[in-house]
């Protein structure tokens, strides 16, 4: 017995030891490969052609990439090691911070620069600056784009350190490259049955919710900034705007650190749906909401005053911009779901992986073209790809696409947390106030309270499942803030008001993933919160004991019912293989559209022939994924009421889902595929 | 019967309707995103500020990649109907490039351009041109990026269509984002046993061939030249340094469209392996060929003479770059393969993928970073990686990575050759001269022939299994050329050498991939190679049939030979799981460096221990995938020989995988798992 623990500890040892081997490796070639451009640049130094530095340049990128890529390799790394121990405090996003800090620290403290490679400021006879300058230097053409405008007082510090200003990437990186796939693979994984029968609540927190928090942190936040003036501790101007869009930013939560273990304990599945669907869609509300605060600009010489117009302007422009976005995304989801549908494209899937995807980027790329917003038209893009194309992918291209946008959406997500961690020590011009910061962190916390407390009180009125208490202090602790915070405040750092914005959000997502994202399951446990909810375990009990089925009626009844009908009855016969053929559910005049519209297999269903080469995907499966096993919960506090036989027709269809529905006549799917046990067996009896 | 055909029929006809408006939406959808920035740059031309100028540019770009996506798409669509048809004349490459074809046409005679946004020369007083260069415009500053050098013949071309001039990328793109996810799946799924059988027929058509092309395109079209010059054709200076470039740079083949065809009907594994070695591995050659002589340049006033000094540093260049990138390449992969086998990150597939993901790609970054060629490095480590660290993964992972690259891989070539297509009409700079182009295909013939031919005269001496003539007729005609060609042309277009390649490469490209491509069937079938050929199918005929088991020692023997101990007794115990325990093979002076390396498994394995945590993998498995199922081939013409009794050891090997090994115990290794059929099999018997 002692001899086998030794030996434990002996090989747990050697393993420990084996990885501390390979993690020094790792940190050796990054930092390596950080100095060997630096040795580099002392050859370079007498060579004076172009090539050279540009190549010196492209050089010099790839090392700053590979620190990123080593960076994240790092925190994999660890991160497994913390998994395999079962450690829970640390998610990789916090982890990756970690870790960034540290390369920020190095970069900015120990290795030095060469000062040679500063930029020259010229001054050119330009009226106006233009996207591409064509420098004649020595009568060589040399083509230059436009980067960015630096303040005046900037230019100084740019000149100060190159190698800070080199790691630094150019802020619309995060935004057309690093947020769209995290943003589409949040909608794509959007827990569907949840989502929907909260709707209404999410609804409601995400948009009433996100502009409350706005407003609120705006106004605390214009006390705090004309008490900072009066106090002289205001080194620059700070507008009520300014104020208006730092709330903006700053309400867009991003709990992925808490629903990632969530995800693991198994908690509530509603509290999970409304926090996920919440921060989802919040995102998409913050990104307009500030977009719009800037383009409110007032005519005339003082342009930070009232003016009704102008917020008028404004306003239609958060409503045109947010339902252009989401018509987009929506139009190009359905397009994707009607080529899947009519092509037999399911029978490569190389071919239909990669039309997923390419439809998908369009999204985002056709929105930015059109001047609407990519990020929140790829959201619901994503929701419309999982509630509609996913289901006319073959099974292979499903696990494809997820686990394409999960590996996506984590490289991403870890890239931007380790830039944010590097950022603190490298950005040149961070400016941390004391008493703004101790401002913003009260109005946050103010903010989210004004939030989740009220709106849940009058939720409470009209839900039949109530938001406990519990969930609602849950709900408060869970207003992480992340990657989508730290991009609005990169986005400009122009003027002094945001950059004091930018420093202070960095505070605001270190805390809050640290603090609050370490202290989930503490928070948890004193909350009293249940874990280990098994949503298809609780589904079967409720089979069982017929008696405790729950009506899901009262909760968002009139918004979930007139959805899931519009949704059951027309689009899901158009855009998917499933439903009833549109022959029987749209008016007689539309025969033909319907006939046309109505999939092969709904006609062969309803004719009950059967062709030799007929494409038959799984019909039933197909409902039964979406909607054939909604949950039913059981209250946590005991509160259980037995109105199983007043159930109407919806609810009955929520219980049973799609197979019980198909019984009862009144619709005229036959699926075919006999495979699908449920089915056959309620044939047979 | 009748009433069914016209059913079938129209239900056709109803389908083809269907596509045709999904396809003309798409179409649409294109145009309409293509116009609409157009339309907005009248309502911007107003506003000056460089904000929305910058906003524009982005808006700009958002549609200029929309084009592409979508371009994509529809070749996804067209590829995915001629693939249902069974239509094999039109690759997706070259299907890709008439859609490029189509767009550039319509981009450049029917799309007009609003003439303000022309980029204005500026004349700055510097002595030097920078990466970066800080602009004070009326008080503000600007920071501009160095793009490229333009010569002074395009400066005027640039003034006139910036549209155009818009959808051109930086050919960097194409070296540093698009090319190392095809040339990192190319190594990747190299077919390795087949690979590592052909081995030195391999690297002789890879090396010695493509120094062979090389020099005789580049002579051969230095006679052109010369000719070209008598005549007065020439319009500007060509030296024979530029004919060595074109020779490197065209020596590069890419049948991806020949391969596709070979393995989709079947064909011989040992043509396949040839032709798919060949060009994955004379892409590397070419580039770094084509690098050393850019950087031939001797001393002195007079740049285009011979000199000795000069040639040895670029000979010495290209070795060093060669060996280095391969080094690196290889290094990473071993790094990763040894991370993979001492951590059990296999728990965790997302972070098994996303380490895979960034390690594969921070070899790039690496090499570039150290100056090596980055896309060599990443050959090189896809076949590490394959070799190695793909027999540490979990099976979800292995999945998960190939599928990651194949999609990475078929967007990336597809892209290149719908680019390829429009950049026909879109490139400002062409210089199509017809003596030139005669000179060149002609030159790519001889050049071709003078690889194949002779070389298979000689490897033919030694190999056993002849390169028999209606394979090198083959060979000679799958020498397409394509992604690799003109990634290499469009990188530098500043001269009128480089301007006349470039076109002329896009004819070689655009007629190969098309004629030679689309003619693979037909010359499969003239030259009476076999097709549906199954490899495992043809391996369990030899098995039957044990008389028929052909030798294949002496095939690239030594080579061979010596490379499958080194790899069996070292290399695979140290990287991954199976193999013997090193403490086996290792002399015993190494014996704690053994003990460390050696995976638990091994010992294990080797000591009968079961542990009930033990993360036992499928070592068996594992050498089966690699060595258990190599193929005996058999000859299509019928002729045999009977040695089967005087195989040696290697031989036996490779007829009867590591199972047969293990039987005759002079090796330790057990496999421990017992669903292996083979195995136990063999122990019943």
């Amino acid at each position: 017995m002692l001899a086998k623990m030794s030996v434990d500890v002996s090989l747990r040892a050697l393993r420990t030891l084996r990885l501390l081997v390979l993690v020094s490796l790792c940190v050796f070639i990054s930092v390596s490969a950080a100095s060997s451009p630096a040795q580099e640049e002392d050859s370079a130094m007498e060579n004076i052609v172009t090539e050279k530095k540009a190549e010196e340049s492209h050089r010099q990128d790839s090392a700053d990439l590979l620190i990123f890529i080593l960076l994240l390799t790092l925190t994999i790394l660890t991160i497994w090691l913390f998994k395999h121990r079962r450690f829970r405090f640390l998610h990789e996003t916090g982890l990756a911070m970690i870790y960034g800090l540290i390369v920020g620290v190095i970069l900015r403290y120990v290795v030095q620069v060469p000062q040679d490679t500063k930029p020259v400021p010229t001054s050119c006879l330009l009226n106006a600056s233009t996207p591409t300058l064509l420098v004649n230097i020595s009568g060589k053409f040399y083509e230059y784009t436009l980067k960015r405008e630096i303040s005046s007082n900037e230019v100084n510090d740019v000149k100060d350190n190159e190698m800070l200003r080199k790691v630094t990437f150019d802020p619309e990186v995060f935004f057309n490259i690093l947020l769209p796939p995290i943003i589409f693979h949040a909608g794509y994984s959007l827990k569907r049955r949840h989502f929907f029968r909260n709707m209404g609540s999410i609804l409601a927190y995400a948009f009433v919710g996100t502009v409350i928090s706005c407003f609120i942190i705006g106004l605390l936040m214009y006390g705090c900034v004309t008490l900072m003036k009066h106090l002289g501790q205001l080194g620059g101007d700070f507008f009520f705007t300014d104020c208006l869009f730092f709330g903006a930013i700053v309400s867009a939560t991003d709990p992925v650190t808490v629903l990632a273990i969530f995800h693991e304990l198994h908690v509530d599945v509603d509290l999970y749906a409304l926090l996920f669907g919440e921060s989802v869609l919040n995102d998409a509300v913050a990104v307009v909401l500030s977009s719009s605060i800037v383009a409110y600009q007032p005519q005339g010489d003082n342009s930070h005053t009232f003016e009704a117009m102008a917020l008028l302007k404004s306003l239609g422009m958060f409503l045109g911009v947010f339902s252009g976005s989401f018509s987009l995304g929506v139009a190009t989801g359905i397009v994707t779901a009607l080529v899947t549908k009519f092509t037999k494209l399911r029978d490569f899937q190389l071919l239909e992986t990669a039309l997923f995807f390419l439809m998908s980027w369009s999204t985002f790329l056709l929105a930015e073209a059109c001047g609407f917003t990519g990020v929140v038209a790829v959201l619901f893009c994503g929701i419309t790809q999982a509630h509609y194309t996913f289901n006319n992918l073959s099974p292979e291209s499903q696990d494809r696409t997820k686990q394409l946008f999960e590996l996506l959406n984590f490289l991403a997500e870890n890239f931007i947390f380790s830039y944010m961690g590097l950022t603190l020590f490298t950005f040149q011009n961070h400016i941390f106030n004391p008493m703004f910061i101790v401002g913003a962190f009260l109005a946050v916390f103010v903010g989210r309270a004004a939030n989740i407390y009220p709106l849940s009180l009058l939720l409470n009125l009209g839900r039949f499942n109530k938001i406990r208490s519990n969930f609602q202090h849950m709900m408060m602790f869970a207003g992480l803030r992340g990657a989508m915070t730290f991009a609005l405040s990169i986005r400009d750092t122009a003027t002094y008001a945001r950059q004091m914005m930018f420093s202070t959000n960095l505070l605001v997502v270190f805390f809050t993933v640290w603090v609050c994202g370490g202290g989930t399951t503490q928070m948890l446990s004193c909350l009293r919160i249940r874990v280990g909810v098994d949503s298809d375990q609780e589904n079967s009990v409720s089979f069982a004991d017929g008696s405790e089925r729950r009506s899901t009626k009262q909760e968002s009844a009139w918004l979930f019912r007139i959805w899931y009908n519009f949704d059951h009855n027309y689009l899901k016969p158009i855009l998917t293989h499933s439903g009833p053929p549109l022959t029987t559910t749209l008016p007689p005049c539309c025969g033909p559209l319907a006939r046309f519209l109505t999939s092969p297999q709904a006609y062969e269903n309803e004719c009950q022939l059967k062709d030799d080469d007929s494409d038959l995907i799984l019909t039933d499966g197909d409902i039964s994924l979406t909607y054939g096993d909604i949950t039913v919960s059981t209250d946590a506090t005991g509160a259980r009421t037995s109105d199983g036989l007043a159930t109407d027709d919806l609810d009955r269809e929520l219980a049973y889902g799609d197979h019980e529905l198909v019984m009862r006549g009144t619709r005229l799917v036959l699926p075919m595929d006999d495979s699908e046990p449920p089915f056959t067996d309620h044939l047979r009896m």
